[in-house]
């Protein structure tokens, strides 16, 4: 041991630390993202004190610190490609609070977001953020890159329902702002601004989290065009409705061929662009918007389809959350970027992805939250073929420029991470990133959390 | 002219400086704002690129600036205590985009409040914030506070609607952040940052703004209970009926004693509390969620009423308007604190402001956004009587207390200003405020932005 783990050891117990970390603590969901990382010590902190002491003593010894949430993210932002000591909290599980008549809850930071959405609905609320892969992703790491999902179209993502945040900041200090209450302006808003950091500014160890009551029914809807062009048009259709669907999602052409035959009940033939919209609220409440979301998204359809209520509205959903695994199996991997355009753009964002991936000679498709103007533009590849992989990244290029031109981001719903360094200043003009910057000197002075992060 | 003044000219016209400001420039809507105020000149730029420059005159000058909207503030955040040079957006009251397909406006930051709203329902859609004041309450002002209102509790607070801001920062740059699109986590959340910052970090001049279809109905409920406990008891009960409420407001014994005089069909005998709740949505959603409404409402009621539909509503909503003015008028000026605390707390602290006043000789009351936890506790003075204005200040001290001794806020829609100035210390855990300060520092490092203003 060195002196560095002999201390981590100390402060977390030999138990809760590692010295020779496999490779299930060095990667993310990406498939660049763990490239040549390696990192001293991965340590799992037991509580949100432990976690400071493990910041105070990697702060001094000048050792970059990582968060780790569930290893999800897209983007390379948990991976120590810089080395030093990987902090999981994983073992900061617990439900600290939880009060279904206000409305609220406080957990820990390494809760499942799965968790968080069962523990609402099983007190007849709800925690609308619904980013994939629920079940593994924590609530910290939700937070740290402010996850979106289906239902952000109506609910808002993640720090929307961040009442609260305790973190531990630089050199190894926990701190705590806002808690259970609603509204607050008497300071600077310092939770939104951990929010999306991506560990860069601090290590969020728990969080007070707002619900609300859960809507009586969902009503799911799929309308199935020829193309992307009569696909937009539906979107303005639907936002033109009067109605605020709680989520409008889409599926271009490509997505379809990949994904469709699993579609349940079967796509309708020359199907060559789905969006997926819902309604909710109280049961007539939401047939009724549901019919007028159905009236909106006919025009120029080949077909609407409005399953029964209940069962086959959760079997739509599940098959939608199989969209990215279904891409993924074509060719055994995928490079994909989630850019946002405003929502007028989609049609041309989603018609130039393809065209970038022919450009670069790769198979490509996009997905994702057309109300939000948010595409998973997708890089089918061959993982044990480097060369795809460098013309895939190449390819990644030009959609951020795409994005950027379009007038909108880089990302909207998984960071900058370390895959994306570089790319805000091409988005943002001089003056904002040098406030960036200039926030990041003064909250981490050694520039030690996730270096090489949200850089740029 | 001193140098400064006629190069401040040379920027915005001769016609746009004044350098003998009158009081309308010197003082805001609190009693106490414009004691002492001061300020060598009040420009008037006609767009961003001359409040840039204004600013840059200044910044290098080591000249104080001072935002100023409407004028409407209630924390002295708009006067300028320590001289320098008052900058009005009054003159930047342009819509620069609206696309009602896309939910969205860009307008100038000197738009007024109600202008912004007007121009929403016009074209079918609505801006929720829905502050007091809104005639006269410029939306950079709204922005610069994170202004609530009623209607927050159900659709959030100016801050939710913001998607993009160009503000005016140190040392006289102008900057971009957000803009037409609906996610963004490329970089840090520097909308969220100026959103509540009252000047101290950035002059906002435009804002791209969110808005939503208009909901078909709005029906509100009147809710009368003999008391304190029996009134916070339905409170909860409201929250637990499923429904989300558009708006629950409260008015307190003595605040009905002021206002309730010109209560639409008058209140009933021994109301000692009252509740007002909106439903609102498709008609018949709102129809129902508002007989639930009433349902919670009723247990413990001495009389649940529910206006007629339209009109009678709106007439409820506009005498709520006017509680304010009502108090004001008993004794010619009043000292309101808009204090938060945990929801299930508002009675303690609804009956604590009462008792606040009592140790200080000064009648008081309460009334405010009782979902939300956010009172507006109010003393009542003759602006004539020095001595009653300075019970009043040290009451206010020990809202102030109280707020924070029952885990809230000692602010939820004013922001500080500098009548609460040290207040955030008593607040927030050192480490918090040494980020506050550590933000203040890097973004304005000559401390020129509205000095006094937001200081912990």
């Amino acid at each position: 041991m060195t002196t560095l783990t002999s201390a981590l050891a100390s402060i977390v117990g030999d138990d809760h630390l590692l010295t020779e970390p496999g490779p299930e603590w060095l990667t993310d969901a990406s498939i660049a993202g763990g490239a040549a990382s390696r990192a001293e010590a991965v340590v799992l902190p037991g509580d949100a004190q432990q976690v400071a002491a493990v910041v105070a003593e990697c702060y001094a010894r000048e050792t970059p610190i990582v968060a780790r949430g569930g290893g999800t993210g897209y983007a390379g932002g948990a991976v120590p490609v810089a080395g030093g000591v990987v902090v999981s909290v994983a073992r900061l599980d617990r439900l600290l609070a939880l009060d279904p008549v206000r409305w609220r809850m406080r957990v820990q930071a390494g809760m499942t977001t799965a968790t968080v959405q069962r523990l609402a609905r099983e007190n007849g609320l709800a925690f609308p953020p619904d980013p994939g892969a629920g079940e593994q992703s924590h609530i910290g790491g939700n937070i740290a890159t402010n996850a979106g999902g289906p239902h952000a179209f109506k609910y808002g993502v993640t720090g929307d329902w961040v009442l609260g945040l305790e973190a531990v900041v630089a050199p190894g200090e926990l701190i705590e702002v806002g808690g259970p209450i609603r509204k607050d302006v008497a300071g600077y808003d310092l939770a939104s601004l951990l929010v999306g950091s991506e560990g860069t500014l601090g290590l969020i160890t728990s969080a007070w989290l707002r619900l609300i009551p859960a809507p009586e029914a969902q009503l799911a809807l799929a309308a199935f065009y020829p193309d992307t062009h009569r696909g937009t048009e539906a979107i303005e259709a639907a936002l033109g409705s009067g109605v605020v669907p709680a989520a409008l999602e889409y599926l271009d052409a490509h997505t379809l061929a990949l994904a469709g035959g699993s579609f349940p009940g079967g796509c309708p033939a020359g199907a060559g662009f789905l969006l997926i919209a819902e309604a909710d609220g109280g049961l007539e409440a939401a047939r009724h918007d549901r019919n007028e979301l159905a009236r909106a998204l006919a025009v120029g359809a080949l077909e609407v389809r409005a399953p029964a209520e209940g069962m086959a509205t959760r079997e739509l959903w599940r098959w939608r959350s199989g969209v990215s695994l279904a891409v993924s199996a074509r060719h055994g991997a995928k490079l994909s970027e989630d850019i946002v355009v405003p929502v007028e753009r989609l049609g041309e964002a989603v018609t130039e992805t393809v065209a970038i991936g022919e450009r670069h000679g790769l198979a490509a498709c996009s997905w994702g939250h057309a109300g939000d103007g948010n595409l998973h533009s997708t890089l089918l590849l061959d993982p044990s073929d480097p060369d795809q992989l460098a013309r895939a990244e190449r390819a990644a290029e030009d959609l951020f420029a795409l994005a950027i031109g379009l007038g909108g981001s880089v990302s909207g719903e998984h960071g900058l991470g370390r895959l994306k360094s570089g790319q805000l200043n091409r988005q943002w003009p001089a003056g904002a990133v040098r406030w960036h910057a200039a926030i990041k000197a003064a909250l981490d002075p050694r520039g030690l959390l996730n270096p090489g992060v949200k850089r740029p």
